[in-house]
């Protein structure tokens, strides 16, 4: 049960039970639906529909609206539930080693608007500053909407802890056991909720992406790290401590450069884009600056640097066998700045993940999604919004 | 949702719903329980408990005991709702190379009486042959308890697809794409469920051994071959394809010996037993026969094959920490018949996987436990069992 920093006279959501709470997701992310397909996606009887339904519609966050298209042959056209989407809103960040990326969604989670402020400096205080200055932004203009923002969710890369909403450890922030949904709870007044960057956008393609009525699923994204969501049993795998989905330090080659975490040739280590960018510069003695450049000298040609590509998408090919070797899941999308990428590193991806396939895993669907840090910071807004509907009041 | 070959007029069980079979699960993992107590850890309400067991206990599957302990300072004490154990009875084998376990179980899974039978070949006919005969002689013994066997099931190492009752690959057996649900119903009269050994076993720690009350655990068998049973959210992991928990396939050494698999350096080809002795046969020249004789060679003190147990040790732990970096499991249970061998690398595998265990994800309690064959053999029933509980009727 997630749980978050809470402002005293925060607005709460009548739900009060976890059927409530799944109702509404299920209206959330497949709605809108009728009372009768409600019941059966959400496997519950249709006295307990009727039961968490009518709160809801009260209190305004479900509709139940006449559906116009659908004239059965016998009786009334079958009313529709769907949610109020402006009955709420929302704030979503991505903070990323340099910048803070933020949305302003509503309870359906759309964007509404966004903003991004450049980091000038990873120091807590000073993200926190930078923190207090978006989220205030995106509040003012809330205020043109009429309706009040009742959470934010703040999504970061590494080792975060949601029940206690600490980031334990964060590479790209160099940051250690950080307080942040109190911390940011305190300058921004909201109810606050911290997560993983890349859980945070896996809910937001269980919800609304293309991870839509799928049991079992991986977002795996690659960039500045190479990160991993996993949705098992139709529920996004947190951890018994926090950790999980660490795609980033599978090893694949225990004499390969060293990985931030200490070991040797972690995924991460071969195949984000500082250690692409490092083996250029050793391999081909050119001293390209960033992935821009690295992407640059690639397409051009360079054989180390092509080289170094396709041993990421070696790496990557692997660490995602092995999440299929152990979980089996329909579908991976890989998604991530990295994408910019892929043409360096595809075929490389495809033919390792089907080396190393474990018999029938080889069948899982490998798919990429482009997605800007616009739709992780709308992920962050998702986690938001999921505390928000599993609070208990 | 588990499905199985079943003879027409085989004995249904009344559940009908997801419901009952969820609350009939949470009486036999964690009964006696009274009606409250269920209703709080089945999630449901107290009618729907009501409503739910009224045809368990009607049909005898439930019974419902006045609590002679419980003595509250106010009222009547309360009944306690447990499982008749004595009302239905159920068959359990494990499939290895070389021989047949089987158990006769009651509906608790407890082990009435237990069986072995070599198996002098693997070819599926002669697999039939002596299914047939063991489940024949667990039935003329069943006999004399006076209730019906209603239900076998099976469990063999491999790529086993349990919906469809088919093992398609199992290295130990040499088999390919084996519909033996079909098969061993035709030979027994019996409906069958056919699945993974390790989740077999899974099923019966998570209902009944160490796992009880735990919603993400793993269980990681080491021996002939090295597997993995995974627990996440409260239910076993069994891949939206058929695989899962592949830790034998996960690489630990690019460079490593040859898998039977394609790849080289999987956990399997470093630390399954074969692997063991082929290993230090070649590291010192002594022609071990098998494990016991590596183990000796290794307790008296040998450096070749005590370096091969440390090898083993090693890719284990890395194994392992793969597995807490994805799920961040609360436990990881080490068992499997190569257990014999671990004092030799128990140190190995604990360093291991502190080294490779990422952030909180060490936090992860590794514990041994030792079970035989016959335990294995009592997962197969709990797979019946659950088939059987589950079955819509
Ligand atoms: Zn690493
Ligand atoms: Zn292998």
């Amino acid at each position: 049960m997630p749980s978050s920093s809470r402002s005293p006279h925060a607005e709460t959501f009548p739900g009060g039970t976890p059927a409530a709470s799944q109702i509404f997701t299920t209206v959330l992310s497949q709605g809108p639906l009728t009372r009768l397909e409600l019941a059966r996606r959400a496997g519950l009887s249709a006295a307990a529909v009727t039961k968490a339904v009518r709160p809801l519609i009260e209190s305004g966050y479900l509709v139940e609206d006449a559906d116009a298209g659908a004239r059965p042959a016998l009786g009334r056209p079958a009313n529709l539930v769907r949610v109020d989407g402006g009955r709420a809103l929302f704030i979503g960040l991505k903070l990323t080693g340099d910048e803070i990326i933020g949305v302003l969604t509503d309870l359906c989670c759309r964007i509404l608007l966004a903003r991004r402020l450049p980091l000038a400096d990873r120091d807590p205080k000073a993200v926190l500053a930078s923190t207090a200055e978006i989220v205030g932004e995106l509040l003012t203009e809330a205020d043109g909407y009429g309706v009040r923002v009742v959470g934010l969710g703040i999504a970061a890369s590494g080792d975060v802890d949601r029940v206690e909403g600490v980031v334990r450890y964060s590479p790209f922030l160099e940051w250690n056991d950080v307080p942040l949904a109190e911390l940011a709870s305190s300058v921004t007044g909201l109810p606050v909720t911290v997560d993983n960057d890349v859980r945070a956008l896996t809910v937001a393609e269980q919800w609304f992406g293309a991870g839509v009525g799928l049991a079992d699923f991986a977002v795996v994204t690659v960039g500045a790290g190479i990160g991993c969501g996993l949705v098992v049993h139709g529920r996004v795998v947190a951890g018994a401590h926090g950790v999980a989905g660490e795609i980033g330090h599978v090893t694949v080659d225990p004499n390969g450069p060293l990985c931030h975490c200490g070991n040797r040739g972690c995924v991460e280590a071969i195949a984000a884009d500082p250690a692409i960018v490092a083996r250029i510069r050793e391999a081909t003695g050119v001293e390209v600056a960033d992935s821009a450049e690295a992407v640059d000298l690639a397409r051009r040609g360079d054989a180390g640097a092509r080289e170094a590509y396709a041993r990421a998408g070696e790496a990557i090919g692997r660490g995602i066998a092995t999440v299929a070797n152990l979980l089996g899941p329909e579908l991976v999308l890989i998604s991530g700045e990295g994408l910019a990428a892929y043409d360096l590193f595809a075929e490389q991806i495809r033919d390792a993940f089907a080396a190393a396939a474990f018999g029938s895993a080889a069948q899982c669907d490998v798919q990429t999604r482009p997605l800007p840090f616009e739709e992780w910071a709308r992920g962050a807004a998702a986690t938001a919004i999921q505390s928000f509907i599993t609070a208990p009041n």
